[in-house]
């Protein structure tokens, strides 16, 4: 009985991707650079990565919250916003921006090890947009999880690069 | 000349509220109690506060993302999913749930001092919703920033309980 209880308790945990963090949110934004000194002239946030990731369909900034000059590591505690501007209107943001305006797109959680977390979730009913890794920003693993069984939530797992 | 630059480069970093981290992510949703078992069987979060707040029409749940047996400090990697159910279709949030359906509905970072936070912000043209700060979940000192003046992002600022 006692070892039931203990197993009960236990698996949910080892069976789940831990997550170490929020990442990012992801902002849809109709013009970068607006958006951009935007974040700056509030918050007075540092552009660390500027990219244009064209299978994603975006132009996109990075701004790193907090310990600008501090360590960065999975665990840690620096996190950023994610500025996205679409290539066009039929990209995933594009249509986005056409259906709800600008603002909160989705959200990122930092995991250790991309592939196990995805492992954990496959044999539960939580559609994956990404099956397997794929490249993200600043040299990141991610996968993408579909917001229908997350609360309307678009989100994404990321791996940060081994820095 | 290069005093010039010097204080260019120096004077919006000195100006700005320090953003610590990501704190949160609100997430609307219409069954609180079936968003958090969501959240839980997908990524193992453990559910740290509970709290009916009238005041803003809501109930919600703080789920911890990242060590859970580890320390919580303000600039401390800890973050939080904070999923929200409307007291009735007439609060912010039901109104939200409303127009656009289940979702992100706001992001809230961290600051060291709410009230110096504030002050930093007031000349600048970004319109608070709250000019004083006020209650927020688990003890924080919060105040919100108007989202149309930051890409469409309710955001909230909050200075954590001191711990």
């Amino acid at each position: 009985m006692s070892a039931t209880i203990t197993q009960g308790n236990t698996l949910p945990r080892l069976e789940a991707p831990v997550l170490l963090r929020i990442d990012h949110v992801g902002i849809a934004c109709r013009d970068l650079d607006a958006a951009v000194a935007r974040y700056q002239q509030a918050f007075g946030l540092t552009v660390v990565s500027q990219e244009v990731i064209a299978e994603q369909g975006v132009r996109e900034a990075m701004l790193q919250v907090g310990q600008p000059d501090g360590p960065v590591f999975p665990g840690g505690p620096a996190s950023w916003v994610q500025l996205l501007e679409p290539l066009g209107p039929d990209t995933p943001v594009g249509k986005f921006l056409a259906r709800r305006g600008e603002g909160l797109h989705h959200v990122g959680y930092a995991v250790a090890d991309i592939s196990a977390a995805l492992a954990e979730l496959a044999p539960k009913p939580f559609r994956l947009i990404d099956e397997r890794p794929r490249h993200g920003s600043m040299g990141a693993s991610i996968a993408f999880l579909h917001p229908a069984d997350l609360g309307g939530v678009l989100t994404e797992l990321v791996e940060p690069a081994a820095g």
